[in-house]
């Protein structure tokens, strides 16, 4: 049996050696254009950043070899083409017709299955000036090394990224430090627009602009421009001109199709090569996986292009296996997308609220706060934790995380629960790991699902901060009651209109201080208190009182600005 | 409506907290026969490691407010009577007879409905000398107290501790160090019995050794000695004499259940109250949660006493629901425990494999290491991982953690995955978080249910190190193979005889070394090069050929012995 694989970063190669160990005699063949194999882009921003000193570093094994050639040939025995080709695929007769990059040599190989693994491209902006020197893309090992040695070389001191996706922010994130300043262009009006409700967004937001990050949402780039080197020097926005020393495109990818769609394989809607549960084309004897690939979405079954290392190992697998006639399949996504940048842990999980919204879902949300782990523990940090659902029967449909804290555990809990059709009350009865490193009693994701039900069964209302803003700026008189304690008002005093101090301790007594003629919104830091003093207020017989959903951990990343 | 809570730690605060959000008028008390309410006992060994270094913060809020008897009353409207302990239920007439422990006064308390939540004390074995000067339990802050008091004080230089459940184990750290020796005594042949199964406890084992514990095995304490001041000074064990300077015992502890039983509540037969699942008693307006009541096994159906403050708080909230006519139900329990120490984190969900086979399941097992993150992110650890499934489905009946790395993470995941009966193949789906600061591309997590299945499958043949020096013990010939690289070998070479060593990368031209007439054992740091140099093995027409389960990163913790 003879396997051709084109492309030779994490399709191919892991179809390889997922193949070799179920079958000593296959003949497998890995065809990939560039010179390097088997790398891991994800790490290309560590790099730059220099958390990781050495870009073969992110070549080798974790015992220190090299997934080279000799790699690929001593422990998986298959063989490798590198810097050649694939150019045409003749369907009627198995043969890849491949061409040495270099040597200008062809030559035809033979298969019984070929495994598309061509990957994507960065997707480019057609504006003038991208062609200019020190215009850089993050997308291979060679562009993260052109740009870090540029930047050192140069001293540079201000570079402007453009595009605020996960590749983006991280490398925002990478570059900037007190010796370099990032601008960042973005078109949408928040960051990490495909990742992140815009609610959770501003969370990110408040933290790059603390870090000194020059934000700039809604600010279409126009055009680059050169210096008389023909060096980009000036970037040209729908909000004025930035002065630069070097751009990062980072406005996303889309797949290498080229080929697929010239043998008549079928392409999506996505744009990426449509696959079957089994990363099937629709030639049998031709699979496809990674960045090149569809997806199924979890939650809509609608096709989706999420491209990921993480999906792109395990869909090779999968082809590995039903090649060998092992009938795998591989299970719809549910795009869980996660990143470290500017300290925080970002990640989502299932659909956004205002996808959901637009796909018509009846949705109910909440936002909350709380610890990672006890505030005795003497390392413990903030999380917010975004939980989507259907309002009906409160059925998971999606969840984002955005804190110092350790959201990730809780993320991928969320991407297990959403997975088996969880509704948020099953949740609450999660039996989750519970010691004073680890967690608080009653975690904060299990929090965050009281919070939803409490909200979805009237046991408490809510109000988003984004709400509250827009109904103050209406003109609507409303009272902010901040139920902190005196010290925690001290340090981080509200300069909001009609706000009322009465901490959670003296309410019960100090209640008839509360205004009785308009909607009280209690404040505290994390929205816990919020909601205890809102309970203790309707009991009181007041009707008109909201807590702020994620209490000031949320809302100063808005109240900065107003 | 009047509800009584006796027992002011967790279930009765909690039961309160919440009722009161639900219902601003019940009159609800609190009875608590001790001073302290509220505490987190979960932090008391942080505070003996003087990691949290006031006992009042293991009371406060995470705003810094004490939850004592003025906060229960002004925040939750609770009455609180500490120092008072109930001593008779008249449940015909529904009161409770209730004596002040000062000054000896009795009162009748009238109630709707009564809330037990009496907890918990420690299980004292039944030997001389428990009752001398310096033996000590760690159960309330008043222990840790006086323990931390007395090792300050006399500078004292070697404890015992008896028992290395969860608390003996994390009593052990907090007071092991440099200055201190730390002798442990446990008459199981394991550390950890009613958490880990023995291959696992190896590892934790291990770790203690090289941190300086004195770990005595299969040990039982038969009496205690002391000096003539009364003090203790010396352990008589089964393995001979301890001289020690202070005790501390910690062999588990049993359900408060004295009040119950004499009001006719029925017991269940794992002693603590049997409750249904709305966490009432036998007597519908009566409810007991937390350390003096049952739950109810996940996997198994059968009743369990398996004490815990998270489930505790949960269970509180319940209760409070089901008072208020709410259709609450408290979902059975996976058993879920988690401890961090010797900077391990160690857990476990579910059934363990010898708890899996004494009920009669076909069960599967395999035990993996793996990255917690990617090994270039600059903080990256190791995780054993040990499944536990069904043979036939490879339905998941449990899972255990261990390791310096971020077990945790996954045992929550697996924790919520068993919860809605995933099986093994389920996890391989998993849409997890990956960046490289988070995770491996495949998680370890997902690596592990891989191992699983292919064994299960039989793609692969593992041995468990334990059976692997049965079989060397019991005379037969094994071919060890060490397939890592020269340097790893060099810094950790193997002394079993027979052991070869040939890399993985020269595995395939030199296979003709290893020996034909012997099974084959690959071994490799964590597994993953043994499973795949038995796969290549294999290909070569060898079937005498099994890898080593969790490699080195497991059988070191064997190794070291022989
Ligand atoms: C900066 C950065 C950060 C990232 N971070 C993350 C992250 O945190 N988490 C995550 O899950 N993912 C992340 N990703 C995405 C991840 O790297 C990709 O999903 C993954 O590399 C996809 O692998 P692939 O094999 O499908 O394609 P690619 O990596 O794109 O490789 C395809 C290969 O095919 C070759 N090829 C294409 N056409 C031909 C042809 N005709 N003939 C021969 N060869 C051909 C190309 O030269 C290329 O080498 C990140 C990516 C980048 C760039
Ligand atoms: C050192 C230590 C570490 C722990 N670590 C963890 C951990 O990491 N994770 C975890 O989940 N759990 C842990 N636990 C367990 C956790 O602390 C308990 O599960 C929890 O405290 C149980 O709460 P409870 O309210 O049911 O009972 P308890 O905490 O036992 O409180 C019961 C209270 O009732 C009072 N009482 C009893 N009878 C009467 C009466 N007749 N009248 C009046 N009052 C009465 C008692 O005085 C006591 O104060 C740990 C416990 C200890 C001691
Ligand atoms: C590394 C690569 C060549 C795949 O090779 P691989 O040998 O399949 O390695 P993996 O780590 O993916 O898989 C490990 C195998 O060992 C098994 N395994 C993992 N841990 C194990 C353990 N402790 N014991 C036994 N087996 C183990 C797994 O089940 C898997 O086998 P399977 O696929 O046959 O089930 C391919 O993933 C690749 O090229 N990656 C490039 C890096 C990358 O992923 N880049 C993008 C992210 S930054
Ligand atoms: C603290 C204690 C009195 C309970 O009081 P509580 O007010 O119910 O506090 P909790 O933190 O448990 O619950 C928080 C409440 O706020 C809600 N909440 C949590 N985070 C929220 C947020 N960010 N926004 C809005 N609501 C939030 C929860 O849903 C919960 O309400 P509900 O029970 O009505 O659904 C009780 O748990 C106790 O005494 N604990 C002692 C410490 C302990 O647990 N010890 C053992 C472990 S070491
Ligand atoms: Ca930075
Ligand atoms: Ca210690």
């Amino acid at each position: 049996m003879k396997v051709i694989m084109i492309g030779g970063v994490v399709v191919g190669p892991k179809v390889s050696a997922r193949l070799r160990r179920l079958n000593s005699d296959a003949e497998i063949t890995i065809i990939e254009k560039g010179t390097l194999l088997s790398y891991g882009a994800c790490g290309l921003p560590l790099y730059v950043a220099n958390l990781v000193p050495q870009l073969d570093g992110l070549m080798k094994t974790s015992y220190g070899v090299l997934r080279d050639t000799d790699f690929f040939q001593s422990q998986k025995n298959a063989k490798v083409l590198t810097q050649t080709e694939a150019i045409k695929i003749d369907r009627v007769n198995k043969k890849v017709l491949v061409r040495h990059v270099v040597t200008g040599v062809e030559e035809t190989l033979d298969y019984d299955y070929l495994v598309l693994g061509t990957g994507a491209i960065p997707s480019i902006p057609p504006i003038p000036g991208v062609n200019l020197g020190q215009v850089f893309t993050l997308h291979r090992p060679q562009d993260a090394q052109a740009l870090k040695e540029f930047i050192k070389a140069k001293k540079v001191k201000h570079v402007t990224v453009m595009g605020s996706g996960l590749i983006g922010i991280e490398t925002a994130d990478a570059l900037s430090s007190p010796r370099l300043k990032v601008a960042l262009c973005e078109a949408e009006s928040q960051v990490l627009p495909k990742l992140l409700d815009a609610d959770m967004a501003q969370l990110v937001e408040r933290q790059m602009k603390l870090q000194g990050v020059d934000i700039r949402l809604s600010c279409r780039v126009k055009a680059l421009e050169g210096d008389a080197d023909g060096n980009v020097c000036r970037v040209q926005t729908e909000q004025g001109v930035i002065e630069t020393e070097a751009v990062v495109i980072a406005t996303g990818v889309r797949p290498e199709v080229g080929l697929a769609r010239e043998a008549g394989l079928t392409i999506g809607i996505t744009g990426a090569i449509q696959v079957d549960e089994h990363l099937m084309t629709n030639d049998p004897f031709i699979y496809a996986g990674g960045d090149c690939a569809e997806q199924r979405h979890l939650i809509t079954g609608e096709p989706v292009y999420i491209p990921l290392a993480s999906t792109a190992n395990k869909q090779g697998r999968v082809i590995a296996d039903h090649i060998m006639g092992i009938s795998a399949r591989y299970a719809p996504v549910e795009g869980t997308s996660v990143l470290q940048a500017f300290e925080l842990n970002i990640g989502r999980t299932g659909l956004g609220e205002a996808e959901a919204r637009k796909r018509g879902y009846n949705v109910v949300t909440s936002v909350s706060s709380g610890l990672d782990s006890t505030h005795y523990y003497p390392m413990h940090a903030n999380i917010t934790i975004k939980l989507i659902a259907e309002k009906e029967d409160g059925r998971l449909l999606g969840a984002q995380v955005c804190g110092l804290g350790d959201g990730v555990k809780r993320l991928d809990v969320l991407a297990t629960a959403l997975k088996f059709g969880a509704k948020v009350a099953d949740l609450i009865d999660l039996d989750l790991a519970y010691a004073p490193p680890f967690a608080t009693a009653i975690d904060v994701l299990i929090h965050a699902a009281t919070t939803l039900e409490n909200m979805r069964l009237g046991v408490a209302q809510g109000i988003t901060v984004e709400a509250f803003l827009n109904r103050l700026q209406a003109g609507e008189k409303l009272c902010l009651l901040d139920v902190r304690e005196p010290d925690e008002v001290a340090a981080n005093p509200l300069s909001i209109e009609g706000t009322k101090v009465i901490a959670l301790g003296e309410l019960r007594e100090r209640w008839e201080e509360v205004p009785k003629d308009s909607l009280v919104v209690t404040v505290c830091g994390l929205g816990i208190r919020g909601y205890d003093a809102a309970c203790m207020l309707k009991g009181k017989g007041m009707n008109q009182v909201v807590f702020l959903q994620g209490g000031l951990s949320v809302a100063n990343a808005y109240f900065d600005k107003i």
